[in-house]
């Protein structure tokens, strides 16, 4: 297989810590978004939305969209899990991460900040107070959404979480570790979210991870 | 089942959406996001991120965010099906419903265009505007993709999709309609997206889908 992607991109970095939990080996297409590469022609005309990252599958086929690529991942090769098994604790992970998905990181990526700053005039401050704000709003969101789980757990006589939810990483962490350094690198308060930092640092621990981060990407230029 | 859900919320529209396809009976739990009515304790301590749809299920627990609900419908009652049967078909599917769910809905949230007005000053017109740009580069994208995989069924001899994926509708269809519903509220121009639209007409003649509209909702005061 094949990814196309950018090693600070938060969906780029989900779909590696994917790749490297289930020890699928990829060749690494960077595709530098800063520079416009993804407007390319070249790059643009693969996937309709010009985004990073896309999978390139080894029959040919190029997917776009994280998640879609994770739950592509996930069927592929069903091991090490993603999901758990029941229906319930599936959705409990997989809304975990939609949190993310669709509720903290798309207000944040470049193109919108670009439009803020661009189109709307708005100055340095009033860009990272939007950051700030919806970074913060999101993982407060999620920090309840873990300890509602907590409860949910401690009910059915099963372990407290060591990761977003159970004793192994899955989809929710695949993407809360990404929004996690992006929010650090913009200086986002953190504090205050215990469960979702003790996640992370859980996360953090795993080879798989550290793998995948940006400092460990080929085009993480200095 | 129960669905606290509000009439216009493209989130709720895409699980009644599924519900109705399914022909799973629900009570529908109203949740009046203009009034309020989802930051009263009586409904955020519910779910961490307070906001809707959120489904009750026969047990008693109550799950957040539209595409892991919709995703856990599909592993309850698998028929009739909102994903194909390949891995490959499958991405198709998600990546569709999550260039809606990922990059065009989450830009245009009440919460995000009152934050536009209120912190940032923007005027109604900048408002306007970028309630616009989101939407028809988002659908414009969405476009593309659908033009893409229209040459890939044909290089696999597959006949020309109906809807957005086939011939029956999909969860890419439940994301895509309510999101033609909330752009025509605002005047967003959908001329130049034939196969998008069409996928669009082609759901609206199913029943599943007109009794899911928002002016089908008990709640759809006058």
């Amino acid at each position: 297989m094949k990814l196309y992607n950018y090693f600070r991109s938060s969906a780029s970095f989900r779909v590696r810590i994917a790749l490297h939990i289930k020890g699928l080996p990829y060749e690494y297409l960077p595709v530098h978004l800063l520079r416009g590469e993804h407007r390319d022609p070249a790059y643009a005309n693969l996937v309709g939305d010009a985004l990073v990252p896309a999978l390139v599958t080894d029959e040919g086929a190029v997917l776009p969209q994280s998640m879609a690529i994770m739950e592509y991942l996930e069927e592929l090769q069903p091991t090490p899990a993603l999901l758990p098994t029941t229906p319930l604790a599936r959705a409990r992970v997989r809304a975990l991460a939609q949190m993310v998905a669709c509720e903290i990181h798309p207000l944040n990526n470049p193109r919108v900040l670009k439009y803020l700053t661009g189109t709307l005039h708005a100055d340095e401050d009033a860009k990272n107070a939007w950051y700030h704000h919806w970074v913060r709003q999101g993982l407060e969101a999620f920090e309840r959404q873990l300890v509602l789980l907590a409860a949910e757990r401690q009910a059915q006589g099963l372990a407290p979480s060591v990761y977003c939810w159970g004793d192994t990483p899955t989809l929710a962490d695949c993407c809360l570790v990404p929004q996690i350094f992006n929010g650090k690198r913009f200086g986002v308060n953190l504090d205050g979210l215990p469960l979702t930092m003790a996640a992370f640092d859980a996360c953090m621990a795993l080879p798989a991870f550290a793998q995948a981060q940006p400092s460990a990407c080929p085009d993480n230029a200095p």
